[in-house]
């Protein structure tokens, strides 16, 4: 058996890679197809070693990879693979659970309650809450969807402009209108110009993917409950700042909410993938998902987690999700967000106190928007000329037409240093432009 | 840096759970709530060391594991984490690959695509299809119905009454109608009864849930082509037998499907979760899935995945199947599933030349449907006695009213001597009943 020895390379490739990470360029510099022209056009007919497999990784694939685990990946929302969550996907692949029915694993099924639930004592969130695991924010919102206008009936969908694309993506899928509610000044949902006539749902964002504004959460509730639509609180990315009581401010009115999704594969140092989703209304979970074909009858007197989404099987995601609390901790996770917090208002007070460049939206956690004074189209090759360096990968957005510079603060590797050079980095693309 | 210190353990902990794996009780002896009731009620406030979380691993959760990678696990559809897939997990967590768009991983994107045609290769698909990676068949058949109701306008979805429960569930998360067709005596769709009226999509299944039954794909497809109806065919578990061109007489039709999906964490080595969903019309999944807000807005000149399914993020799932593939190759993909057909001829001779037993459907791939001369009642005490025992995991459903016991092989590690015991453990309970 070389399992062993697989292993032990397979461990110092990956190893390797942590260490080496911050010197490879973060964005691939490659073009569509390099890759593929590169690969055999068929598949071996025998079997070849892993070693190969290996080789190949490091020979054709690293060159086309885009480094999320680079400390200077700046781009949408930065994340980090940790090393004992690494690990544990080992284990989940090793064991290869598979949570059907809880029968097919009282272990999967119950630690992903269980670490659902201590997600939730971390975050501050009500208790009694069900809480389980989806693959992504898109699936979460999806489910969510699904469940509040089976529960209440409605036939739209209602968001701010901001809303995450996977909102609108949700409603088209399931055929259902979706209504975009304007945005104030800073970007936050205007609950004043809220209208949820025969709406189903509506998302309110905690960390809009543009610029982590902060709908009024407490607001839109007064206004669902008033109307019996269903509020869902998307915090895929800023949830996680729960965890810092000094930054709870931004979700008051969260625990009123009928489902939320908080993304640990974003800011909880869990590998892709990995989104949580509680709902305060279990009951209309399974009335909308629940199906048991005779031959997935059994006689346990237990909850099957198909029951609460779309998907029948599912992987043992809370092992490595279980994995980051016990090796981090509450301190942990604590100190990882305040320190990407502070490293996001050092980089936000160097562009204000620069002449020529400007903030364009407030920061409330680790993402600035900002732009080099001039035309968008400058603002467009300076992005670009910034991510050919290999140096930093930020990524844009636009706002009231502007466009608009992000950079996202998220690898638990980042230090001053690299947030510094990413400053370098575009004054000097900037002074060359 | 203590990543390959704990990496080593956790290394050593799979090789030794790999080695032993035959030993534990393949279905967990636990009762619900026995793990939970061991756990404690509130996370860590501070970190806890790695070889902690493995010590918990052996202690509280290996009891409450039902254990896929045994040998002796013969329940719903039998699969292995092969040891080369196992470890790209471990790379696929490492990198951390998240594939948005082409620009945020070129390596997963291409390779995504390139491994899907190397399978479709090996399964003798027809060229040109366009392939991708969803988690679950849940997931593959929810997106061809949804591409399919876009395309076709149709507001029904027909499939037969064996069709898996996501078929259905599909629907009604959809809020489609569903229609069901009758089988005929050996569980195949009746073409002849097939009403294709306002129907948005057919499911055909190759390799049925409870039986492994054989829709009539080629006639579903006539029948389909005439009334404008896209035809998604379901093959999730049965599709790997294609590698083996002496069973593809079972795929006869197959190459007219507009969607096609198989499971390549089912029979093909594979670790939780991978399931290929191939179609022939990619831009009507383009025209279904695809939506680009501005901050996604990229000048690549190269599709994204998440253009053609519901979610918008993928992991490096591709990396793991590629190393299935080149790890094996043709032949060595060939063996495993010639060797499980081989296993479970043997185990249908045994139960046809049994007096007591009898056979209760066909047996086109790897899984034997039996029961015990007797009621239903004593069936389902003889499945529950069996389980109990640990020595072997098998699952039921219902044919014609009856309770019907189902062998399905499909682990690596499986052996002759291991299908001889489940006979053994058998015919011992049963007459111990």
């Amino acid at each position: 058996m070389t399992f062993r020895e697989d292993a032990q390379a397979a461990v110092e490739w990956a190893a390797r890679y942590l260490e080496q990470v911050g010197d490879y360029p973060v964005l691939a510099q490659v073009e569509p197809g390099e890759l593929r022209a590169k690969l055999p056009a068929a598949p071996p007919e025998e079997p070849e070693p892993f070693a190969d497999v290996l080789g190949d990784l490091d020979e054709l694939l690293l060159p086309a990879m885009t480094h999320w685990q680079s400390p200077r990946f700046f781009a949408y929302f930065a994340n980090t693979a940790s090393e004992p969550a690494i690990l544990a996907e080992l284990l989940i692949a090793a064991t290869n659970q598979n949570g059907i029915l809880w029968r097919t694993s009282p272990a999967l099924t119950e630690l992903e309650l269980h670490v659902a639930d201590w997600t939730a004592q971390l975050l501050g969130l009500p208790s009694g809450w069900h809480g389980h695991i989806e693959d992504s924010a898109s699936t979460s919102t999806f489910a969510a969807v699904i469940a509040a206008r089976q529960a209440t009936g409605g036939g739209a969908v209602v968001c701010s402009e901001h809303a995450h694309s996977s909102v609108e993506k949700a409603a088209r899928m399931l055929g259902l209108d979706v209504r975009k509610v304007p945005v104030d000044r800073e970007f936050r949902l205007r609950a004043d110009a809220l209208d949820l006539a025969d709406a189903a749902v509506c998302v309110a964002t905690v960390g809009t993917t543009s610029t982590t504004s902060v709908d009024p959460v407490a607001a839109i509730a007064d206004a669902c409950r008033e109307a019996g639509v269903w509020l869902h609180v998307d915090a895929a990315y800023a949830g996680a700042a729960m965890v810092c009581p000094e930054l709870r401010w931004a979700f008051d009115g969260v625990d009123r909410a009928d489902s939320l999704v908080v993304n640990p594969h974003k800011w909880l140092l869990t590998p892709m993938d990995c989104s949580l989703l509680w709902t305060s209304r279990p009951v209309d979970f399974r009335a909308a998902f629940s199906l048991v074909p005779e031959y997935l009858r059994t006689p346990d007197a237990a909850d099957s987690l198909g029951d609460y989404g779309p998907a029948l099987g599912r992987r043992f995601r809370s092992l490595k999700l279980w994995t980051v609390v016990r090796c981090y901790g509450r301190a942990g996770l604590q100190r990882m967000i305040r320190e990407h917090v502070r490293l996001a208002e050092l980089f936000e007070a160097w562009v204000r106190d620069e002449p020529g460049w400007e903030l364009c939206a407030p920061r409330p956690f680790s993402v600035v928007c900002f732009r080099r004074d001039g035309s968008n189209e400058e603002n467009e090759r300076l992005l670009a000329a910034v991510n050919a360096t290999g140096e930093i990968f930020i990524s844009h957005t636009k706002l009231d037409g502007r466009y608009v510079l992000r950079l996202a603060i998220g690898n638990v590797r980042t230090t001053e240093d690299d947030v510094r050079r990413a400053w370098d980095v575009l004054r000097r693309e900037a002074a060359a432009l």
